[in-house]
């Protein structure tokens, strides 16, 4: 690597918790400014933009989600043992995310009128992710794991926006009790797409620490 | 109602789109005297303080989110039938919303260092709001009508979680399709609640007009 790369790496590190946090028309100059160590001409002899280097960043946070999300994944043999690996990771590993939280949450609801280039790349990034679901569903059903009533792109939508949402409740309530009811709830969701899995509707079920 | 109480219920009006779409640090002096039509001196004799403001313009929006989202329930006459139509309200009635969407979201997400008064307030809403969606589903059991397992606090949360959460996703693909997959999702889920319900787990169904 370069040193030019590693300088342009370093810049990217330090403006993605910005970006994330404060949002694209949030962050300052000065902010990158003091966060890189860079002047002004530091930063954007590597970037042709603020555009250009939100961009990056998005990109670098999103990488990082991307990984705690998936991490261990395949060490499970099904595909509803996959799905719930993927619960628990979005819910245990958010301290691997860049501060600042689930970047695509906060690129949807930053300004809209903000950097359009940005929520582009957002939402091609939220279209991948349940894209992604959506093909272990679609190997569950393919293998007799997972009923084939199921749709598994309204299966892979419903995973995200209930974690999504719960992840929405527990930053304005600073509290875990919503993505621990969502866990709850979407495990047994997950068992409940099974071939050979409960007759009954899968409970809303309350659990002794949530009592 | 004296001009004084006129003038302030006008600036709160021009100001709630403004701090909903832009959010508490996004929300300029400028496009404030822009959209009201008055001064600084005009608009801070009825304020405190830009949070005071931003507060009010928060309670202005969400009485209208809340309105769009609870009209005609008590039309109908059980639990499962009212929270039917508070899923579909939440769907349907998005254009009664101060532009910029929900502002519980919309606080959630906003910059978390700013500010502190705010995010208190759409706290209390959501919570309020959670509550409401609690309640119905306790008198829902108390009546016999929805199953005695169900905790009525997860279901609520649950609930919630997946509107705003494909609400998120929705706002990010410009497109309608995550809250139609979420409508037909819930509406499966309240069934799924009923005491004299199916037996089956409810389907994670594809609809005619989601093929």
């Amino acid at each position: 690597m370069s040193k030019g790369d590693l300088t342009k790496e370093h810049i990217v590190a330090q403006a993605a918790p910005i970006f994330n946090r404060s949002g694209f028309a949030g962050t300052s100059l000065s902010e990158l400014m003091a966060a890189t160590g860079l002047q002004k001409g530091g930063i954007y002899r590597h970037f042709k933009s603020k555009e250009e280097l939100a961009a990056a960043a998005f990109d670098h946070a999103w990488r990082r989600a991307w990984n705690a999300r998936w991490s261990g994944i395949d060490k499970n043999a099904g595909a509803i043992g996959r799905l719930k690996q993927f619960v628990a990771n979005f819910i245990d590993n958010r301290a691997e995310l860049v501060p600042g939280g689930c970047p695509v949450l906060n690129t949807a609801v930053d300004s809209d009128d903000g950097n359009l280039a940005l929520r582009d790349r957002a939402r091609k990034a939220l279209t991948r992710w349940i894209r992604r679901i959506e093909q272990i569903v679609s190997a569950g059903i393919a293998s007799g794991e997972i009923r084939s009533n199921v749709d598994p792109r309204v299966a892979a939508t419903i995973l995200v926006a209930t974690l999504e949402g719960a992840l929405m409740i527990g930053r304005l309530q600073r509290s875990n009790l919503a993505l621990e009811q969502a866990r709850e709830y979407l495990i047994g969701f997950l068992e409940g797409l099974a071939n050979a899995g409960r007759k009954e509707a899968p409970a809303v079920r309350s659990s002794k620490s949530l009592e």
